[in-house]
């Protein structure tokens, strides 16, 4: 049972050198947190505030998630849940560049709003431009009473606690959360999932924190992995389907914490142009699907990270328990837990996470406070 | 007149010291020809094969472009034409990608397939994705008569002529032209622009190779600079609106080219992380939107180029004649033509073309031939 209950003592590091040690390390809580009642005894997938009829979450006909850095990650994720789930078209934008562009809206859109804090202003400038377009708007934030929220008509709170680290760790794997109980909800109000379907996939969620706290386990070998990494002059990341955004994400922690440069590429393309990057012991971490969900996909990954090595590269390989196709190609292999294929990055982001920490860490950076970084961007 | 009669003797280097610099010295002529004919004197736009009824055409309530590398970027920029001119929601997606997940498709979604070669396997697999889904299928390919033309319901070609160099440069530019054509042609054809309004736009295209002759005849302090940042570790690029997609094809180029860690950011998104990367004398090139065009966005670029300034970065500012508001914070300033708003990329994709191909060759690099890269990616 993750529930416990939330402190004063809490916001301190409880034996950990930095914050965001302690909150990669309270991930299985967050999540567990995040779920806690949210399947009612009749089936029904509960959000916390919602100012809208079940007719006008029928009426959806498109869906817009709009966040910023981190959350956006999340939010490229949800899309290939809520798609798969509901059938509904829906897409992704940074929120900077929704709010300028002339994004296409009416009353039947439904526009997602993602922000740990509730107060990012980029993201609460999309949500105010998607509501003058008459659109609907639902927020996950981790922020009780924040604008984002208060300003939406239906709200989903991630319960991930206090984020002080400012690179975002447990808000993330909330959000993600989060993303996946609103595409459960979307689906059920829709009448497209059963109630035993809906039930399922919160049991799956449920077993998430046992599953990371396998994963949090299992750290000691990726720490010595960063130690060893902390002179590369850049390091690479690669996914395809839900492993794109993971690898995007721990690109971006990369680059936050260890001021390193670090991109993250959709695997497939790689050979249309940044494969040109790679030369002699460049590390490329590799997010691999699970080969249980689609075959083809697990192959084509497997093929690049051989591309990858044959040019030279130092290859890091997250792939699940079991999957033996990778052992030859892995030169640091990383195992993470069997998981349902749209629930993935829940495991497969922590070590990356844990990477970009320990690299930064050697390299004497600051953990909590990056140069340049505010912890929430309340400006535009 | 742009004219030219092709012939044998034009694939060869005419003087150049590599193929891609006589190719981007060819892009006046390239954009020329891809607009050549286009324009009926009915008032109407031309594709080149059309197997489409225009109620077909006027059915489409859901547009993908599906592009990998290079094109990928070309649709990134049709989607802020193509939105604006029809308001037919538009989503741009990696092929690689878009063939793996389960995108919603029917028979009024139109499928854009973009691919220089015809033969890009990743584009063709998605087309035959979404050919399997009924959905209709236009293709934008240089190459007549190869696969992705064959086995779509309609082709625009882009006559840039055969492009030697493994980098894109000439076919991107008339990519971009096609992709403003197709969106003329869409709105033209659902009754949302009168004739008159769709050959204004046309006759501003046909100003453009003017105006690219302008800019390559100012490339010498480009050039000048670009042996200056030859031992950059590395370049970011950051632009909004159109500019977003012109950073990411400028990071590319210099990926592809210089085996630098360049990467491209929607200038919104640098504070919500990648800004820790930002360290003294660290070359940002900033692509600025015409301040003609949406007033705000000019001044939170300013905003933007002001911030990684303060904060070290030497700043190489691409914007337009007149457009002084960038003057003060400009360590390098590079002026190109003033253009309408969306039509910009044409002008400002072409000092990164110069700065990528004379920082690879200052490095000493092949740039015809980078390491890794094949011209036409026919496996997956």
């Amino acid at each position: 049972d993750f529930h416990i209950d939330w402190d004063a003592s809490a916001a301190e590091k409880g034996g950990y050198d930095y914050f965001m040690l302690k909150e990669i390390a309270e991930q299985p809580q967050a999540v567990a947190d995040t779920l806690l009642g949210r399947l009612k005894e009749n089936g029904e997938i509960v959000l916390d505030e919602v100012r809208l009829t079940d007719q006008d979450l029928r009426d959806v006909d498109k869906i817009f998630i709009v966040a910023c850095g981190t959350a956006y990650h999340s939010g490229l994720v949800a899309k290939y849940a809520i798609e798969h789930w509901t059938r509904i078209p829906c897409e992704v934008e940074l929120a900077s560049e929704f709010r300028y562009r002339d994004p296409v809206l009416d009353r039947s859109t439904l526009v997602v709003a993602i922000s740990q804090s509730g107060e990012t202003m980029d993201t609460l400038m999309a949500l105010r431009h998607a509501k003058e377009q008459k659109a609907r708007v639902l927020a996950i934030c981790n922020t009780n009473g924040s604008t984002i929220p208060r300003e939406s008509d239906a709200v989903l709170y991630t319960h991930a606690g206090p984020e002080i680290a400012v690179a975002s760790t447990k808000a993330f794997l909330t959000q993600l959360v989060a993303c996946y109980l609103v595409g459960l909800h979307l689906a059920q109000v829709r009448g497209i999932k059963y109630a035993d379907e809906v039930a399922a996939v919160v049991a799956q969620l449920q077993e998430m924190p046992g599953k990371l706290q396998e994963v949090l386990a299992t750290m000691e070998p990726v720490r010595e992995l960063a130690r060893a990494l902390a002179e590369a002059k850049s390091v690479l990341f690669i996914g395809r389907h839900v492993g794109y955004p993971v690898a995007l994400e721990g690109a971006l922690k990369l680059k936050e914490l260890a001021y390193m440069h670090a991109e993250g590429f959709a695997a497939g393309e790689l050979k249309h142009g940044p494969i040109a990057l790679i030369d002699e012991g460049c590390p490329v971490v590799c997010v691999v699907p699970s080969p249980a969900g689609r075959g083809v996909l697990h192959d084509k990954i497997v093929s690049n990270i051989q591309e990858v090595r044959a040019r030279g590269a130092r290859t890091i390989v997250i792939a699940e328990e079991g999957d033996e196709a990778v052992v030859p190609y892995a030169d640091h292999l990383v195992r993470v837990p069997r998981t349902p294929t749209l629930l993935a990055p829940l495991v497969t982001t922590v070590p990356l996470q844990v990477l970009a920490c320990e690299i930064a860490a050697a390299r004497g950076h600051d953990v909590d406070q990056p140069r340049n970084l505010a912890k929430s961007v309340t400006v535009e």
